[in-house]
C-alpha cells in the first residue's frame, strides 16, 4: 500500500512551495513521488481547441491522452474522493503520495506555518500530525522544523513512511464498492490466491497481485 | 471488460469531428463513453503556474487534481501503452471506449475517409475493421456509411459492442506484469474467489470483482 502524507496549512502558508522543495529531495533518495492536489472549486486542465478538449466537450465521462512518455486522464467524479480512494483507484508505480490541501482527511499530515500570515497553526496532534514546518516554534508534541529544513522533513518522511514496511493486505472491491474484510477472510483470500498462482510463470515473488474478474 | 472501438483514418480525414458527433449520440442511448487520444509526439495539458503544474515541474512521477466533479491525473509512462493496457489500468465506470488514432492496435476499428483529402482508405477488413464512414463508396466487406450517418454508426457500435455480453474472464497482474492464464487456471481462480466472497455482505451479485494484494 502506497503511504500518504498530506501537506496542510492555512491559506498562503506555503504548501505548494514546500512541495516544490520536498519532491526533488525525496527523488534524490531514489523514491518515486505522486502528488494529489485538492481543488474543491473545480478546475480546467486541458487546452481549448485540442482534440482531447473537443472529446470532453462532446460529453465523455473520461478522456485519456496517451503518449510514450506521459499519460493524462480527465474524468467525471460524483463525489469528493478521499485520499485513500484516489490512491486505490488511480495511483500506481510510486513509493509515496504527497497530498496538498486535505485538511479533513484521516491520513498523516505535515503542517506548514508562517508567522507573517497567521497567528496559530491549523492542526493539533490529534489531527494525525507528524511534523510542523514553521518559522515560529510551537510545541504540538511533534517535531517542529524550520521552514527551510527540507532535508529534516524528508528524513522524517523516509523513516516514518518509506522504510517501514506495511503488512500485506487484501483490498477487495465488488461492483466498484470497497468490501471490508475481517482478518480471517483477508488471510483466506490472500493465501488461496497466492497458492493458486504460485506455480505460474513469473509469479514466484509476488509483491503486488491484482486480479480483476469481469 | 469495457469494449474498445478505435476511430482511425489518414491525417485530416475528420476523426475528431466524427468523435464529436458520435459521443453525444451514444450518450443519448444512456451509455457512458470514455475516449482515448493517441498522441505520439507528447503533449502538455496543465497550465503554467498552477499548483499542479508546479508539482509536476518539481519532478513528480504522477500528479492528480481532485475536485468533487472531476479528477485529472498526469503521469509518466515508460512505453507507448496499447489500448488494452490503458483500459485495464486507467479507465473505469464507462460502458465503451472510443479511441482516436490507434492505427496499429489490435482493437476493432472504424475508418473515416474523405475523398477531398485522400485517394484510398487506410484499412482493409484484415485490420479488424467494423465499418467505413466515407463520402465515397468502397467495398471493403464491411458496412460503408455516409459521413453524416452518425445514428447508423451508433447502431452498429451498439449492436456489436454494447448489447453483446463478453464472457467473464480473469485478468491477473503480478508486480505490474500481465500474466496470461490458460482456461483451467482462469476458471480455478474465478470460481475460488467467487466461492470465498459469496457469503460476504454486498457480494451476492458480483459483476466486477477487483482484488489487490500488496
Amino acid at each position: 500500500m502506497i503511504p500518504i502524507v498530506s501537506i496542510v496549512g492555512k491559506s498562503d502558508s506555503g504548501k505548494t512551495t514546500l512541495i516544490e522543495k520536498l519532491v526533488p529531495e525525496i527523488n534524490r533518495r531514489a523514491y518515486r513521488v505522486a502528488t494529489v492536489k485538492h481543488d474543491v472549486h473545480g478546475f480546467e486542465v486541458d487546452k481549448e481547441g485540442k482534440d482531447s478538449w473537443r472529446h470532453r466537450k462532446a460529453g465523455t465521462h473520461s478522456t485519456a491522452i496517451s503518449s510514450p512518455k506521459q499519460l493524462a486522464l480527465i474524468r467525471d467524479m460524483d463525489h469528493d474522493a478521499p485520499l485513500e480512494e484516489i490512491r486505490n483507484r488511480f495511483i500506481q508505480d510510486v513509493d509515496i503520495i504527497i497530498a496538498e490541501g486535505y485538511k479533513k482527511d484521516k491520513e498523516a499530515k505535515v503542517e506548514v506555518f508562517r508567522k507573517e500570515v497567521h497567528q496559530e497553526p491549523l492542526c493539533t496532534r490529534e489531527d494525525n500530525l507528524v511534523a510542523l514546518v514553521s518559522n515560529q516554534h510551537f510545541d504540538l508534541g511533534v517535531p517542529c522544523l524550520d521552514l527551510n529544513d527540507v532535508k529534516g522533513l524528508a528524513d522524517i518522511i523516509e523513516q516514518s513512511f518509506l522504510k517501514k514496511k506495511t503488512p500485506e493486505r487484501v483490498h477487495l472491491k465488488v461492483n466498484g464498492e470497497n468490501i471490508p474484510l475481517k482478518p480471517f477472510i483477508d488471510a483466506l483470500i490472500r493465501n488461496s490466491v497466492k497458492g493458486i498462482i504460485s506455480s505460474l510463470k513469473n509469479c514466484d515473488k509476488p509483491e503486488k497481485i491484482e486480479i480483476t474478474i469481469c
